[in-house]
């Protein structure tokens, strides 16, 4: 029997120091997040086939890990599909999901409903640096609020985070999935022409003004490129200028009230930055789009939007709806480059016993050590090893400053 | 386009009530784990499907969530097996995956290394109340450590973990796989059948003693039958008799060490049994098993034991083992049969607030609850709603004891 040492392609162990380091965080946002009025839920790992196909993923859809049928359900006697042989698979977001979970239980929860959701999702990327197949994400999310209230409240929720784990001079940039439409809409380009012009536009950072241009030519003509570019000049970024402005009242966005409120509240060290560029992937946004962006890690640190249409695709109800995703991997990944350290780490005292202790003395090690471990201190109890030089090292290397020796006479 | 609802068959949407219950429970045990010197660790949930069938599984490996191959690995084209098209799937237990884990990072880890792992797990049972196909479970191991030091740490920290959660008046069940096998020998069983009469026995607390009696019968002569059962009357229960203390000190079995140190230090109000019935089912145990018995459920709410052989299945070296896991789901469901009140709730306050609030007062209303998150208290915004007696209903509901209104004018 061959058995295999390493976890599946593309999938991560967790040792103790970087888990210590998420139990922290974790705990961090689950305060945080508790204190601006999100109750935490979870939703299976495991979701039905046909909502994860349902196209609410874009392209991590093609990226479902897909579970075999069981029993009798599953026929691989004779030549059949994918479709045929599975009904369910792992989710690839938290969102999908939640969509589920509150069109399933609307009537027991409350409305607007605030959600914090933590756990793992599953994408079968092709495996690179810092990428993992399985990773962790954290979501809040306000269902059922059509007010810009509730993306004022995410963004400064997930800002007060970043700023308690000590990030600073970040910046959020924003924008509106309707003024992205108008913009485009008003330079020429048909609704169906839409998503293929917000792909190339969305590679901005990768490519630049002239590599943007030059694709849009490739498939559209000067004269819808020509003004549509013009016009991002026109309304300029950072600041919401004049023409930004009167684009913004003309489709009825609320990013001036969402930008000035945030500015006038916030108490974390970071900007607000009208990105008339800034995309988000998923099609499913409606309305406003946000996303974190750190000098220190070139690409986006979380992100989110509104996407009031989903909830309705299960519930036959149009549900409003707002999300903010926070880059939990990413954020692990730079606060272990910077070496972050965990506060509040306990005392650490490590009792090395001696073999054939006697059962009374034994005893008296034992209750003093179930003492200082109801006093919160941490105590490990191990027997002594021949190689002590060794051991008290390792137990060094653990982080225990206080280690004593019982002998056996 | 039709979406499901319900989540899929056998598993289960968490509501925030019950979650923030098992989130303090989680916070709870890792807090106490950690004064015990276990630190915790995360392996993937997808395993590959080589481990997961190497028969360290039991029945369990009936109950795998297979995941399909992908891309050009996978020819459905023709006809086909189950083991052609998967090479992955779902964990069903945290202790092969913590095997895998320990061989693949030995280097890196101490020695003894004391793990705490809370995680999902996954099992294609058929569905019934309160058992779910996927589920937590927390499991402590203690990996490299050869003396029943390690037995008497396992079992003292999870029964602080039950008794900070007001569990009193349980039972640790204890026995030694080396007495169950040793009994069976001296009767007369060949070592091939020992696991069929290790499965009868294990059905006494269903069927009696006499049904275990008319089953062996039914496949085994009197002449062993009898004088097995007859063993049992003599070695007894509950304490150790001089004639168990016999059995133990033959093969070697530290119960009396380890029951007697549990006993002279126990700060939870639970008695340790001596049981030579108790069998637990993983064929993989090697020396003591544990089990915790609760009145208020039937069945056991947690257990473990040595485990001296799994991990040299991965290394080639043997590396002595032992574990205690949790019965987490069970717990949470006394606790909330019990009616158990998470302590420590903050204060919550709920700001409802009018449409179209001009941005200077919507400011100073935010910045009010910025600093009253800030010092630790829930917060909840929201847009006040026509059905302003509704709204407020429903935020008692979720706890707001003070709900404060912000007028327009």
């Amino acid at each position: 029997m061959t058995l295999t040492k390493k976890p599946v392609n593309g999938m991560k162990d967790i040792l103790p120091d970087e888990m210590a380091l998420r139990s922290y965080v974790i705990g961090l946002i689950q305060d945080t997040y508790r204190t601006f009025g999100f109750s935490q839920i979870e939703t299976p790992v495991v979701e039905h086939i046909e909502n994860l196909l349902s196209k609410q993923g874009g392209e991590n859809e093609q990226l479902i890990f897909k579970i075999l049928k069981r029993g009798q359900k599953l026929d691989l006697s004779k030549p059949t599909t994918e479709d045929a042989v599975t009904d369910s698979g792992l989710r690839y977001d938290l969102t999908l999901p939640l969509s589920r979970y509150y069109s399933n239980h609307a009537n027991e929860l409350p409305a607007p409903f605030k959600a914090l959701q933590i756990g793992s999702v599953f994408r079968a990327d092709r495996p690179q640096r810092g990428r993992y197949r399985q990773f962790t994400q954290c979501d809040i999310d306000i269902l059922g609020d059509p007010s810009d209230l509730a993306e004022i409240d995410l963004i400064l929720a997930t800002t007060t985070v970043l700023q308690k784990l000590d990030f600073h001079n970040f910046t959020i940039r924003i924008n509106d999935r309707r003024l992205l439409k108008a913009m485009a809409e008003k330079a020429g380009f048909a609704p169906e022409e839409l998503s293929e012009v917000f792909i190339i536009i969305d590679k901005l950072d990768k490519i630049g003004w002239d590599g943007v241009k030059a694709e849009l030519l490739g498939k559209y003509p000067e004269e819808k490129v020509t003004p549509y570019l013009t016009m991002f000049e026109e309304v300029g970024s950072g600041e919401v200028g004049e023409k930004a402005k009167a684009l913004m009242d003309e489709v009825g966005s609320p990013l001036p009230e969402i930008i000035g409120s945030v500015n006038a509240v916030k108490t974390a060290d970071f900007t607000m930055k009208y990105d008339p560029t800034l995309v988000r992937g998923m099609s499913y946004y409606t309305g406003p789009i946000f996303e974190i962006a750190m000098d220190e890690y070139g690409g986006s640190v979380g992100g989110g939007g509104r996407y009031d249409e989903m909830i309705g695709k299960f519930t036959g109800q149009k549900t409003p709806a707002v999300g903010f995703s926070i880059g939990f991997e990413r954020i692990i990944m730079l606060l272990m480059e910077r070496g972050f350290v965990v506060p509040g780490a306990s005392d650490k005292i490590a009792f090395m016993v001696e073999k054939n202790m006697p059962a009374d003395k034994l005893a008296s090690i034992y209750a003093e050590a179930m003492q200082l471990r109801a006093e919160g201190k941490t105590v490990d109890i191990s027997q002594m090893k021949k190689n002590k030089k060794f051991q008290k090292q390792q137990l060094t290397d653990l982080g225990y400053t206080d280690i004593r020796e019982f002998f056996n006479r």
